[in-house]
């Protein structure tokens, strides 16, 4: 942060680390209706996030911050997944999670939180959020980075383009080239 | 971050910059049933700040992150205050607020925000929350700081300890002696 | 800092966090005549700051350093105030001044100092100086950012653009909205 | 970095984040022989990762660099992984790999490096590298944090302690209880 | 900055990064007299630094600033230094000095600045200042840490702590040995 | 790092710290053949230093890391020199080599290390390798920047552009002009 505030221009072509900066900010660009309603679960997971970060609130530009909803069907999933650049804190809206991390000496940390309650998500460690209860589930996620960036670990490795090849995610997994490309196929 | 984790020793005596990182890390460090309740708003603002920072969840150390809930009553107001180390994101849980702050250059930057909505504060710069509804409101808020700070203008120049001086205050608000003592008895 | 310098180009219509760099450095780039005289302390407060950031000093772009000097009449004051995106410190050139600033748990740190003294301010927090003298003092302040931004309290709130609605004020101070808008009459 | 060094102090049992440093720095502090030979890839992916970060060298405490040196069998994988805390650039000492890395887009990132030649992985991003040749391949590596942290995405996955649930993981990799159950014996 | 303020607390043996924090802090650390008068100019370079930094001021520990008075005799030199911790900002209190840096492409950036006048050297760049003056200057210096460092180069080559050895220094400066010893013998 | 990748735009005019990123992110602009040869040691150092930096390789821009490669011909040197922006972590790759650096209270660390070993220069410091052996001698230097920089000090002071002048060597080597003016003509 060189100055108080750096909106996106949208309007601009040149690209830099962030965005570069419109002349004037108004309060509409700090703010968005994104989160406001529960997201679609109608997925393959039972579970959507909805992003308030730099791309839907440009006011966010060079201030380090950003939030997002997630909501989970009963049974949904935000499978294990990174955020390369942000350590995640979330706040349980309705209902309650399984949730937990790993760490890099491959330690699970994991809790059950209920409505109410707060879980934290170190920066770059593998987490998941499950609601293992009957009714629908939802949280209000902040991250201390304006864009976190999210990595799947599942979609990364089988349903990226172009393809990481079979061999190295047979070995990776210990599992047969045929396994592989079944979970490519499932991933799609 | 030089480590994924290092959660605060509440038994050390060591104090340095954030605090000394305990051996072994629980589930329950990352956790807090602190946000669960609504806050007692029945005070001189109608307002209350409950905050879920490294000193309420000590895996929060060094991971950069923080939340807190606000809650308003009709009325209650989150007085116009800084947190000298983070950029703040409230999203609004029930109610409406209206919400604002205020650039180096005294530009306001002002709106209305409702259930659903976000709005953010940037790093160090005077904001305020307000509860202009007939119905109490609430917010969670996320920091881009284990522990923000906050300093209210009006606490910290009137009702500090020892006390700034009144002839400092007065001349900075235009303000009598009298004017400024009157102040400093409301806001004790 | 990504490489040696990046000279402002005050002719790129690109603006960035920051600035834009021209291709080549001179010496008259990383210097100010702006500093030389004492400033006219004929004004409300008594007081002047004159800044030698990167909008006199365009070298300064990227290098995390600025500069500023104070003057004041004997009775002057620089009102509290913050600075965002820096710490301060002072040396006083001449006279003797009143200073403190105030911590986010409402402890004032104060004391006087005389010339050839020195004293610090944490970035983000409310400071002021006052020269309870005689004759006038001045000071050179440091600063560890190349824009630090200054937000006077009473300024921010009280003659801000547009206005921050009295009750707000009203209720902040604990004061009559007649007390609020005579504060603002008086600032104007 | 708030002076030249802070080397380790093997001593102290005060933890914090990074480490206690001791009063006399030596050049042992700053070398170790660790890299010097081959690792032995005698295991389940025929590669080995060999560390030289501030727990092998001790001098390396608040100075935010390490290396590595890595070495493949034929056929060997280091496999699909992260750096939480750090970039990695390689540079091939003998042999040649098939190396990637996968964008939050899901975007692969590939090619093949000989010796003497070079790539990149961004902090935080998932990559891997494959020895696709007929003869051993070996590279060095070097990272901008004194402790990088590695996260493979498998035995995070597959191997925690406590394990992943396996209806998380099923659900992540859209395949059956029994097909967790394979992968987790395969890669005890 | 994890907290407002974090004093040094002289009497901790422990060593971390910076330094350990006291618990409670007072107006007297955050001052110094250090740089009240002119430092005696009666050596080998006509010049002296004074520092007013973490070690005089306990109270910038974390607070990334500090400052120094440099007093120069006529003729007197600052000579060629690099601070590997700090961009460099100074403001002339009386006299002249001739002033420079040289950029990591060897290019000289150099003037001559008076009373009330400033000059920037960048973070870690070689730099000087000389009084080519008839009468004494003086200059207080800013810094962006709290402890800069200063390496000056010819003492840091020819007069360290086991010696550089001869053989390095012949061939850095192209000069023989013998002439090497000489100047060792000067610098001592 | 606000997003995954930001690779040097070659094609634009606009400069930032830094660089400007363009749209795509391809493979090639990841690696470099620029360390597959031995540099040429034909100079009046008989060593020479090859960047993979920025410069080089595009990709890394906004990235924090670089390498190069050094070559020492026998009795070849890489005189005392600083880097501005990174600390530097180096492997031998083949010989062996007498290195060390200096602290800011001219302290010599050094020692020699052979094939396979590590040493460390933190940022900032002058430091220096030489091959005191009888047979060439290369390593692998690590450094966390994208653009390190490097500043010789014998050249930067002896064979600026514009010169430094005589008189101010002379003074900081308590040498002769005549000898200020031999060297600077031995290392043109």
């Amino acid at each position: 942060m060189l100055q108080d505030l750096c909106v996106v221009d949208l309007a601009s072509a040149v690209k830099v680390n962030g965005f570069v900066c419109k002349a004037k900010a108004n309060a509409t660009d700090f703010t968005t209706v994104a989160l406001k309603l529960p997201g679609n679960t109608n997925n393959k997971f039972r579970a959507l996030v909805t992003p308030a970060n730099v791309m839907q609130v440009p006011g966010l530009n060079t201030l380090g911050v950003s939030m997002a909803r997630i909501d989970y069907a009963p049974g949904g999933l935000n499978p294990p997944h990174t955020h390369p650049r942000a350590t995640e804190m979330i706040f349980v809206l309705e209902g309650q999670l399984d949730v937990g991390f790993i760490t890099t000496a491959n330690v699970l940390i994991a809790t059950t939180i209920k409505k109410g309650e707060v879980f934290v998500f170190p920066r770059g460690l593998l987490h998941f959020q499950m609601n293992n209860g009957n009714s629908p589930a939802a949280v209000i996620a902040g991250f201390n980075s304006q864009f976190p960036g999210t990595q799947q670990a599942a979609a990364a490795l089988f349903n990226a383009t172009p393809p990481v090849p079979d061999d190295v995610l047979a070995k990776a997994f210990q599992i047969g080239v045929v396994d592989v490309q079944k979970i490519k196929m499932n991933l799609k």
